[in-house]
C-alpha cells in the first residue's frame, strides 16, 4: 500500500465485493489518505463502493477512531465534574442548544459546548448566538475552562485541528455524491465528538422533512450506528430520535430564534420546543448525574425551567461572554427587517405536512444563512411561523411572516415558501415529538 | 458542468440512486473527462456508482459512441469487399485468428485485422506472429491495404489513436476496482471495434475457467450488451459464446501455438481447435458473403480447410509481411527451450477441471508473456497439455509438459501448475464448444 496505487486498489476490491476491511486496514487507508499516499481517486471509489455496502460496526469503529486520531483532541479534565456533550444532526428552527445549556447548568452539569456555523439549510449554534450584540464565541482555552468552572457554561466556536481526516474526506464526498451513507455520515460526526474530549454524549438525531436524513427507518439506524460507535470507544452514548417534520416552535433565523429561545426560558415558549428541550435535558442531566433516571432528570430540568434558575444561567452566559443583556432583558431591542411578507393559506382544511427543509431554504434566500463560508448573515432575516402542523386554516390565513432586509430577496422567498406548505380536508395524526431513545 | 464539479456531481447522484443519464450528458462526460475538465476522483466515483447500478442500452450506446469519437477512426474503404472484424475477449491458447484468417481469406472475404498485444494471463496475436523470424507486424496504412488487396489478408498492430478515452478510463478503472462491470467492457471493447473500420463485427466471447468474464450468465450478458451496442451504431454484430474451461488445442505459449496452427492448417490439428475456428469461420463467410447462412459458411470453411487452400492463405501471408517460410515448411526449426519439465497426475481418475487461468499465469511464469508493457518474451516458452478434460489418466501420467529458458522459472512454475488440474472418479460430461450465437 505504499504508493497508494499498489494494494490499495484490492481494498476497493474486497469493499466492492460486500467484504469487511480489516481495522489495522482501515487505520492504514486514513494515514495514508491524509499523508497524500492514497489519490483522491481511489478514495472517492473506495468511498462510492462504502455507499453501496455499507461497513460493519466493527469497521466502522475503527474508521472513526482512524479519523479522530488523525488531529488534535481535546482536554477538558481541567473542568470539574461529568461532561456531556449534546450533538443534533440538524434541524430547521433547532435552537435546542440554546435553551438546554442554561437549563442543564442550572441543574449543576458543567456545559463546555464547542460549536459550529451553519452552511446549508440549518443554522449554526455560533451565528444564533453572535446576534446577541456583543457576544463573542472567540474564547482562548484558558477562558473557556474560567467560565465554564466559573458560571458553569460556555459556548464557543471549534478550536484546534480536530479531526482533519474527516474535513478531507468531507470535501470528497461532497463532489463524488457520496455524502448520503449511514456509515459515512455516522462516523464523520463521532470522530468529531470524540475528539472533542467529553465524558459521554447525548445525540439528538433528528427525523422527518427538515432533517439531513428524512426518513425514520434511516435515521433509527444513523442513531443505532452512532451508538455503537460511542460505545465501542468507551463513552457512554445515548441518541434520542426527534421529530423534525415541522420547524422547531415559531421561529426560523437568528436573532428571531434567540428571541424565542428567551421566551422559553422565561417560561413563555412553544410547547412542541419546550418539550423537546425537557427531553434532552434530562437526558443529559441522568447522563451527568449518577444515579439520577431520565424521568428524574426530566422532572428537575423542568422544575428548573419553571424556578427561573435557566433564565438565570442563560444571562450569566451572556454577560460572561460580553453579550450586552439589554438585549435580553428587552428582546424588542433586537434589530428588525426592513421588509416583511407573508405567506397565506390558499385553500381550508387542515395544515397536513410542510416541506421543512424548503422552509429552511427559505431562510436561506432571506438572508438568514450563509450560500458559501464567505456569506454575511443578516441576523434578522427570516421566518415566524404562524401555524403548526394539525391546525385549521382558512383560505387567506397568514400560515408564516418572511423577514428580510432586502425587498428582491422577499419576493423570491415568498414565492419558494408558497409550495412548501400542504392543505388537506384530513385532520392528520399529532406529531409525536421524541420518537424513540436508543442506548 | 464547466468545472467538472459544478453539476457533474449531480449525474454521479443520479447514477447512484439508479437512474438512467440521458445521451447528451454521457457524451458531454466523455468530451470533459478528456478535456481535464472533470477531475479523476469525480470520474472513479462515477465508474463505481455504474459497477453497481450499470447502464442500459441507451446508455451504454451513447457511452461507446462519445468514446469512439475521442480518437480517430479506421477508413477501411480502400479495401475491397466486406470487412468483417473478429475480436475474442481472451483465453488461454486462443491462436484461433491465425487459423480463421487465412480460411476467411481463402473464402474470399478479406481479412484487415489490426491486433494487440497481451499483457496478463492471455497471450497476443501479435507476439505470436513475431515468434516466426522475420515477420513484421509494423506495416504502414498502403502497406497494409496493398497486403489486403493483393493476397486477401494482413494483421498488422493497431495505428492510429483510436479511443483515446477508453485508454484512459480503462488506466482509472485499473487503479479504482471498476474493471469488472459487464457496461464498462462492453463499451471499451466497442468503442475499438467501432473505430477500427469494419463493416461488421464478429465477437468470440469466450466463457469459463479461462475466460476473462468465467460466469456463463454473465458472460451471455456482456455478449448480448456488445450486440446490442454494435445494432444501434449500425454495424451488424454477432456473438459466439465459446467454452473456455481449458486451454483451446494442446499448446499455451508463442512459437509452440504457432507449430499447432500450422498442423491445423494442415489438416492434422486439436478437434476443438478445428471445431472452434471452423465455427468462427463459417460465421465470418456468413457475415461477409451476401446470402450464405452460417450453415453453409462452415460447410465452405471445413472443405476450404482440407483442401490445403487456408494453409497456402497462411503461407501467402506469412511471405507478405517479411516471415522465414522455411519455419512455416520444417516448424522443427522454431527455437526451442533449454529446460523442459512435466507436471503428473497425483491420483487415477478423470481430468474433470482445470483453473485454465491458472494455467494461462503458469505460461508467463515460464517466460511466454508479458508482466509490464517492456517485458521481452521468450517465444518458445509455454506449455503443452497432454491430456484434455474427460480423459482417463494414471497416477504419474504425464498432464503437461513445461518449457522455458530458465531453470528457475521452470520450479516456480512446476510448483504452480501442480494446483491446477483437477481429478475425480466421476466421468465429466463432454464439454459443448460453441455454447451459444446471439445476434
Amino acid at each position: 500500500m505504499q504508493t497508494g496505487t499498489g494494494r490499495f486498489v484490492d481494498l476497493i476490491h474486497r469493499k466492492k465485493e460486500g467484504k469487511a476491511l480489516e481495522p489495522r486496514e482501515i487505520l492504514t487507508m486514513i494515514r495514508q489518505y491524509v499523508a497524500g499516499e492514497i489519490p483522491d481517486y481511489q478514495m472517492s471509489a473506495m468511498l462510492m463502493a462504502v455507499c453501496f455496502q455499507g461497513m460493519d460496526d466493527e469497521e466502522l469503529t475503527a474508521l472513526t477512531l482512524a479519523m479522530r486520531d488523525s488531529g488534535e483532541t481535546v482536554d477538558l479534565s481541567r473542568i470539574e465534574g461529568i461532561k456531556v456533550d449534546k450533538h443534533s444532526t440538524g434541524g430547521v428552527g433547532d435552537k435546542t442548544t440554546l435553551v438546554i445549556g442554561p437549563l442543564v447548568a442550572a441543574c449543576g452539569v458543567p456545559v463546555a459546548k464547542m460549536s459550529g456555523r451553519g452552511l446549508g439549510f440549518t443554522g449554526g449554534t455560533l451565528d444564533k448566538l453572535e446576534s446577541i450584540p456583543g457576544f463573542c464565541i472567540g474564547l482562548s482555552e484558558d477562558e473557556f475552562f474560567e467560565a465554564v468552572n466559573s458560571t458553569g457554561i460556555s459556548v464557543i466556536g471549534q478550536t484546534g485541528n480536530l479531526a482533519p481526516a474527516d474535513k478531507m474526506l468531507y470535501a470528497l464526498r461532497d463532489v463524488t455524491g457520496t455524502v448520503e451513507s449511514i456509515p459515512l455520515i455516522a462516523s464523520s460526526i463521532m470522530s468529531k465528538k470524540l475528539a472533542a474530549g467529553s465524558d459521554k454524549i447525548l445525540l439528538d438525531v433528528t427525523t422527518g422533512s427538515g432533517a439531513f436524513i428524512k426518513d425514520l427507518d434511516q435515521s433509527r439506524e444513523l442513531a443505532r450506528r452512532m451508538v455503537a460507535i460511542g460505545k465501542s470507544a468507551g463513552r457512554e452514548t445515548v441518541a434520542m430520535l426527534t421529530s423534525m417534520d415541522e420547524p422547531l416552535g415559531y421561529a426560523v433565523g437568528n436573532n428571531l430564534e434567540v428571541k424565542e429561545v428567551i421566551r422559553t426560558l422565561r417560561g413563555d415558549g412553544p410547547a412542541d420546543l419546550k418539550e423537546v428541550c425537557l427531553a434532552l435535558a434530562g437526558m443529559m442531566l441522568s447522563l451527568g448525574r449518577e444515579g439520577l433516571t431520565y424521568e428524574e432528570g426530566r422532572e428537575l430540568a423542568e422544575k428548573t425551567m419553571e424556578s427561573g434558575a435557566a433564565y438565570d444561567k442563560f444571562i450569566a452566559m451572556v454577560k460572561g461572554q460580553g453579550g450586552d443583556l439589554s438585549y435580553i432583558e428587552n428582546p424588542d431591542r433586537f434589530e428588525r427587517a426592513a421588509f416583511q411578507g407573508e405567506v397565506k393559506a390558499k385553500e381550508d382544511g387542515y395544515l397536513v405536512s410542510m416541506d421543512t427543509e424548503g422552509i429552511g431554504i427559505t431562510a436561506g434566500l432571506l438572508g438568514a444563512g450563509r450560500d458559501t463560508k464567505e456569506s454575511k448573515i443578516d441576523y434578522s432575516a427570516g421566518i415566524i411561523m404562524k401555524k403548526k402542523l394539525g391546525e385549521r386554516v382558512q383560505k387567506g390565513d397568514v400560515i408564516a411572516e418572511l423577514y428580510t432586509a432586502d425587498k428582491e430577496r422577499l419576493m423570491r422567498a415568498e414565492a419558494y415558501m408558497g409550495a412548501c406548505c400542504q392543505i388537506s380536508d384530513i385532520k392528520p395524526e399529532p406529531v409525536k415529538l421524541v420518537v424513540d431513545i436508543i442506548r
